[in-house]
């Protein structure tokens, strides 16, 4: 019995997901989004029919929760601050890993691919990395409350940029050092307990 | 008269570093390098046999001194050390404005792209980056010694996220945002003058 359609639909948004990851904007190319993912090359047109730049933005729609809720739930937990960015960072580390450092944010590798042309992806990436840093923020209520935004930010990138380094040395290490530091940094922000 | 044939081989380096900062690997293909750099297409395969590796290759070799050299330079003032860390995230946000943002680390970018096929570029790019993190260390002689590679290291994990941020918002604000964040982490390994 054939699949039914909608999987296909769902098997290239994965798949272009995937080919971000590894090589950003430039690797997902249609060819592959339909070679990798098994699904026949009509479905492509039939569900995308705006091109490469409607499937990549729907697959970024589908990624942007997915870390959104990893960044909650790792910062959501009772334990205090340095042990849930450490398990936000340490998270993101053993998924890197799991792939043998070969993928890491599908986000952060289309931004450094944006081209003019490119302008409504870039303003979408802007705005999943503005949301990915309110999410942040909202997990670092011992900060005072006009902090939260900063740091929120701050966390985002350093995440970004550690992934980077983790990914060209294929070590967890920057991942994990970056949470140290982060760590430290938010400490700055809170006032003992009375 | 034409240019000596020396002219178009650093020609070539400088127009694969450009297209290598605005779209990564992928972006550097061969006509786009011969075509930008109004370089004669014999002049490619005279100067970099080995092909597009040894071109990207020999490009990041041109640009990770130069990089390194903006880092040496903006923390070795007298200054306090905010204020050089200031300078090094504004020199790197000035760059990017330059360039309507459209611009950011070739290395970060490269990184990005890397499949298993490119084992030998990983390595220079990972070599490259450890590089640059011991340049930080060195110009943080106020943290103590045992902190600073630690704090090198940080350091050009918050440079590469915060260009990844201002290049998606096309905005200098996480830059700045990353200098006064790392300035605050430093000053905690600080002790006070006696």
């Amino acid at each position: 019995m054939p699949r039914p359609a909608s999987g296909a639909r769902e098997r290239i948004l994965e798949t272009t997901l995937v080919l971000l990851r590894e090589g950003g904007l430039s690797a997902a190319g249609l060819n592959d989004m339909v070679g990798r993912s098994a699904a026949p090359k009509g479905s492509l047109y039939h569900y995308f029919p705006a091109g490469k730049t409607q499937i990549v933005i729907e697959a970024l729609e589908v990624y942007a929760p997915r870390v959104g809720a990893q960044i909650a739930r790792a910062l959501a937990s009772r334990h205090p601050l340095p042990r849930r960015i450490k398990a936000l960072f340490s998270a993101t580390a053993d998924r890197m890993q799991s792939t043998g450092f070969r993928e890491s944010c599908a986000v952060g590798a289309v931004v450094l691919d944006l081209a003019d042309a490119d302008a409504e992806l870039r303003s979408r990436c802007a705005a999943i990395l503005d949301g990915w840093a309110l999410t942040a923020a909202a997990g670092l209520p011992e900060l005072p409350s006009a902090r939260r935004p900063a740091a929120g930010r701050h966390l985002i990138s350093l995440l970004e940029g550690a992934q980077l380094q983790s990914r060209a040395r294929q070590s967890p290490q920057p991942l994990l050092d970056a949470a140290a530091a982060f760590s430290r940094y938010a400490a700055t922000w809170i006032r003992p307990a009375q």
